[in-house]
C-alpha cells in the first residue's frame, strides 16, 4: 500500500542542481580533460584559517556554541549586521530589524510566509531563481513571471501590468542569479516606488552583494525611513566567507514583520546553528580585507569570461556578474539536450536556461547559465576553448 | 505605511517558550533562591569533550565541513542511522529511507509538506506539542484535537471518530512532549493499524526515545515490511548528544516520500549543516555508553520527581517520563496566572497547560508542564519544596 502524496509537492519540480548532478553518473572524464563544473555557485575551498580556528575554539571551549540560542539569531550578530548594513546602504537599520536564518533560502521562505498564502500571487522576473519558484509552488502561491528584455533587466512598468488584487509581492535578485546582471539603482528604486504605490512587499535578495562591481551602494532604499513599510532584504553568508556548509543567512525587515518571521523560524529551525553564526560574526569583524580580495578575483574572472565570450562565434552573453554568466548559445539544439551533450562531449557541466524559466517559455531552450566563480582564469580560458570546439 | 501581514501567520500563536522567557524580565531572584527553570527540554551543558574535539578537528582540517553537502544529509550519517535503527526496532530500514534535517521540528514540517496542504486535517492528541500546532496553523491545515484521558494515553478508537474525508495524518509523540508518558507498544500499533486501514500517514515523533524507561523497542512497526506505506518516524540528535545548538534531526520514510521531502528541504535548508552532522555521526559511533549513563541519570531524576509529587498535597502527576512531568495543580488559579506567580513568588519557571491545548479546552487551566531533565535530584527536591510552600 502506498499513500497519496500531497499534490502540490508532487507538482513541484525537483531541484535542478540535483538533476544536473545525475548527468555525471557513469561519465568518465579523462585525466587530460577533467570535468569543468560550472553548475553551482558554491565556493569549493574552506574559509580562511582564522575563521576555522574561531569555529574550533568555540566548539571546544564555549558551551553556548552547543546550546539553543534565540530564534532570530545571536544578538551580537544581529547588531553587527545592523551597524554594517546601515553604513553600507546609508540608512538606518536596528538590530531588532535583523533576523538570522539557516541560509538565505530559508530567509526567503520565512519572508514569504509573512507576505502571501495559498491563492496569492508573487511576481518574479524571468529567468528566475528556481528555489524561489519551488517554494511558491509548494505553498500554492502563483509565481507570476515577469519576462526581462535582452539585457535581463526587469521593468517596473511591465511589472505593474501584471498586478492583480491577489498580488502580494515582487521579488528581485540583484546581482542576479541566474542572470549575473547588477540591477541599476534606478531600476531597484522604480520597483520600490511601484511596490509602495500598490501596497506590495518588495523582496530584495542580495546574496551576491559582496561581489557587485560597483563601488557605491547598489541602491538607496534604506535611506528612506519608510523602507519598513515595503522592503524585505535577504542576504547569505555562504558566498563571502565560504560558509555554505554552515547555513547562515539573514533578513532585514520591520520589527512587526519579524515577530511573524519568528513564529515561522521557531517551527522550521528553532534557532540558527550556533557555530555558523560564530563564523559569520567572526567574518564580519575580521574578513573585510579578505573579502575585498575575493571580490577582486571574481571581477578578474568575470573580465576573463567576458573577453572569452567576445571571441566565441555565435554566442551572446546576456548577463555577466557576481558568480554567473547567462548566455544564448548558437546551436540548433534545445539547451537541456545541449547541456547533457556538453557533459559527455566537452566535459562541461552547466545548467540550461529551461531550469530558470516557466515551462511554456521558449527562451530557456536557447540559454545556458555558467556559474564561473569556482574556476580561475585558466579554467575559464579552458572552458571557452571547449565551448569553441564543440560541434553538435 | 505598513503592509498587511499574511492573515494565517498573524493568527498563529507566538512560540510559548519565548512568552515564558519574557516573564523573567525585571524579576530579581535572590542568591539564596535562584531561578529553577523547568520551562524547556534543553541540555544546559556542552557535549562530551570527544565530540567537541571531533567538531574542532573537522572545522580546522576538513574542507568538506564548510561546503554544501547533499540535501538529504551525509551518506555516512544516513547509513549509520539506518543500520542502528534497523537493529533497535527489529526492522529493515535502508539509508535511502533516512533524511537528515536541521532539527526535528524541520523534519516535522518537511514530512507534513508531503502529507497535507491547505484545507486538510491532521489529528493531534492533546495536550499537544505546540510547534506542531503552529506549523499546521501557518499552513492552513486544521489541527484536530484528540483529547487524551486522565492517563494522557490517546485512544485509536476515539481517533477514528474524528476522521473525515479531509484527514491526512495522525501525529503521535512518544515518549510524549508535554505529557512525559511512554505510549504502550499496543497503543502505537493500534494507531498504525487505524492509519493503514483508513489510508492515513502515521507520523511518529520519537525525539525522546533515548530516555525511554523500557528496555525493549518501544514499538514493532518497522518489523512490518509495509511500514513504508504508513509510517513517518522523526528523531532529534539534540537531546541524546546535547547538540541543540547544532540543529540536527532525522526522518525515516519511504524513498518515494523522501524524494518530495528533498524538494522541501532544498528550498528551506539546501542541506543540513555539516558540523552538526559530524557531531551526530561521531555521537552515534562513540557515545553509546555515555548516553546510557545520561539515560540512567534522567530516570533517577524522574524517580525523584515522582517521589516528590507523591507527597505534594492536592497535586496529581498525570504523566512523567523522558524530560517531562505533566501535572494537575490544586490551586483556584488558572495555570497561566499560577505560572507567572510561581516565577515571582517561588522562583520557578514552568509552562501552563494552556500552552499545550486548544484555546477552548478548559483542561489546560488546571495543568502545568515541568521539564525536569535539566535539574539534578537536589534541584528536584528544592522544586518540590517550593511548590509545597506556595500559597496562592
Amino acid at each position: 500500500m502506498t499513500l497519496p502524496l500531497a499534490p502540490r509537492m508532487e507538482a513541484t519540480e525537483a531541484p535542478p542542481v540535483m538533476e544536473a548532478r545525475r548527468w555525471l553518473e557513469g561519465v568518465v572524464f579523462p585525466p587530460d580533460r577533467p570535468l569543468i563544473n560550472v553548475s553551482q555557485a558554491a565556493p569549493m575551498e574552506a574559509p580562511p584559517e582564522g575563521l576555522r580556528q574561531a569555529l574550533a575554539e568555540a566548539a571546544l571551549n564555549d558551551p553556548a556554541a552547543h546550546l539553543y540560542g534565540p530564534v532570530l539569531g545571536l544578538p551580537a550578530l544581529r547588531e553587527e549586521i545592523a551597524a554594517r548594513w546601515s553604513v553600507a546602504y546609508g540608512g538606518s537599520i536596528a538590530a531588532g530589524e535583523v533576523a538570522v536564518t539557516q541560509g538565505c533560502n530559508q530567509a526567503f521562505c520565512a519572508a514569504m510566509a509573512t507576505i502571501a498564502a495559498t491563492g496569492d500571487e508573487v511576481i518574479l522576473p524571468t529567468p528566475w531563481y528556481f528555489n524561489h519558484k519551488m517554494w511558491l509552488d509548494m505553498q500554492g502561491i502563483a509565481a507570476v513571471p515577469l519576462p526581462c528584455g535582452a539585457d535581463l533587466i526587469p521593468s517596473a512598468e511591465a511589472a505593474e501590468m501584471l498586478i492583480t488584487p491577489r498580488t502580494k509581492a515582487i521579488v528581485l535578485v540583484t546581482p542576479n542569479n541566474p542572470g549575473g546582471v547588477e540591477y541599476p539603482a534606478d531600476t531597484v528604486r522604480a520597483f520600490y516606488d511601484l511596490a509602495r504605490r500598490r501596497g506590495l512587499a518588495l523582496v530584495l535578495d542580495e546574496t551576491y552583494r559582496d561581489f557587485d562591481s560597483r563601488s557605491a551602494a547598489p541602491h538607496d532604499l534604506f535611506a528612506d525611513p519608510d523602507w519598513r513599510g515595503v522592503l524585505v532584504h535577504l542576504y547569505s553568508f555562504s558566498k563571502a566567507f565560504r560558509l555554505t556548509g554552515h547555513r547562515v543567512g539573514a533578513m532585514i525587515a520591520d520589527a512587526r514583520r519579524l515577530a511573524e518571521v519568528e513564529k515561522f523560524l521557531d517551527t522550521v529551525a528553532i534557532c540558527p546553528n550556533q557555530l555558523g553564526q560564530t563564523g559569520a560574526l567572526w567574518g564580519l569583524r575580521n574578513l573585510g580585507q579578505w573579502v575585498a580580495g575575493e571580490r577582486a578575483e571574481i571581477l578578474a574572472r568575470r573580465a576573463a569570461l567576458e573577453a572569452g565570450f567576445a571571441n566565441l562565434p555565435g554566442w551572446r552573453l546576456m548577463g555577466c556578474g557576481a558568480f554567473f554568466a547567462y548566455a544564448e548559445h548558437p546551436f540548433p539544439l534545445p539547451a537541456p539536450e545541449l547541456a547533457r551533450r556538453l557533459v559527455a562531449e566537452a566535459g562541461v557541466l552547466l545548467l540550461p536556461g529551461t531550469m530558470f524559466r516557466p515551462k511554456d517559455d521558449p527562451a530557456g531552450a536557447r540559454e545556458l547559465r555558467i556559474a564561473f566563480a569556482n574556476i580561475g582564469t585558466a579554467g575559464i580560458a579552458e572552458l571557452i576553448d571547449r565551448l569553441a570546439a564543440f560541434r553538435p
